[in-house]
């Protein structure tokens, strides 16, 4: 299982920082949508520069324009976007087409996408690469959690899957259990005394 | 009835200077999705300056953390922001507080909702200013247009109307007939030869 670190600060410097200070435990590197659209390409390109050896994830979240967004990231040196699944599916298809074409892949984030099986086949069908479970910040403030849809989607999606929503060091064993491909953590991590020790102590969990 | 130009190239230059060219005819500048994921809201305050008698509209198309990604781009300078109607009413709820606290609006913006005019009435309930009826660039290529959502949902929604999605010069007097509140144009103002020649001329149907 790999571990992602959420960035979702809105300062290129505090994200250059998270990244560097938890470099040991972090396999992916992901940009977060409001630090993507607070700071532009510049920080993809950047982060690519000083993380050569780490995947780096940039989080569009695209609804429309699938081909053109992606394109932009992957020549500024990511190597994973996610695409909405709440998207249309030639939104989708142009995501993927665009990762076929610079080696890059595709995660479909089922957030708020009401029958999420069902999505999560179809957009397995067009070649993404990942399927996103992800429950979202606002709804996380109402309870909710991604373990319930893990559990439904889990043995029945045969894409891998990429976990996020609240991931923190009292919740990430039950999570582990269901053995996701990818773990999602976020703000468990930013908003630690030590992220460093946060992050290894959630690596840890994963190997 | 207002004309809005939506700008989907990726550099802040090229953005400025289709806005500069436009002045006499466009009411609203859109700050699209593409081009504020590439540029950053370094952008968004960039054309607050140069701009300062024109609305500034930034498409975040949020899908999460409504009111953290729209108090960044009102504190920069926008006077509207979109959000996803795919997205969760929370989400939705978050972005208009943040509205309201900065004395923005808000369109909920309802491309490639199922039920649009279900979600007309739910964004209504919470606030929103304005419904987006958007046909996506992807679903263009394949002919739809936004035409048919737009004459089901007039008449029945009381929000004002924001209508996108591939008009031109062609198709805006139907459009116009529907008397929506915000009409807005993009590729064919943005390709055109003569960009300020065709602004003009499309602003002409709305007076």
């Amino acid at each position: 299982m790999k571990l992602q670190l959420a960035i979702d600060v809105l300062e290129s410097s505090e994200a250059l920082h998270l990244a560097e200070v938890t470099r040991e435990s972090v396999d992916i590197i992901e940009i977060g949508t409001p630090l993507i659209k607070h700071e532009g390409i510049k920080l993809v390109r950047t982060m690519r520069e000083n993380f050569p050896d780490k995947e780096i994830l940039v989080d569009l979240k695209t609804m429309d324009v699938g081909e053109y967004e992606s394109d932009f990231c992957f020549e500024a040196g990511a190597d994973i976007v996610t695409v909405l699944g709440a998207a249309d599916i030639k939104t989708i298809v142009g995501s993927v087409k665009s990762a076929r074409s610079h080696g890059g892949q595709v995660v479909a984030d089922l957030i708020n996408v009401p029958d999420k099986l069902k999505r999560a086949m179809e957009v397995e069908a067009v070649g993404v690469d990942y399927v996103g479970i992800h429950t979202g910040i606002d709804r996380q403030q109402i309870g909710a959690t991604p373990l319930a849809d893990l559990r439904a989607l889990k043995g029945k999606v045969k894409l891998p899957i990429v976990v996020a929503g609240g991931i923190n060091l009292s919740t990430i064993d039950d999570i582990v259990k269901l053995k996701p491909e990818v773990v999602v953590v976020g703000s468990t991590v930013a908003s630690a005394k030590n992220p460093a020790e946060i992050a290894q102590l959630l690596k840890e969990k994963l190997l």
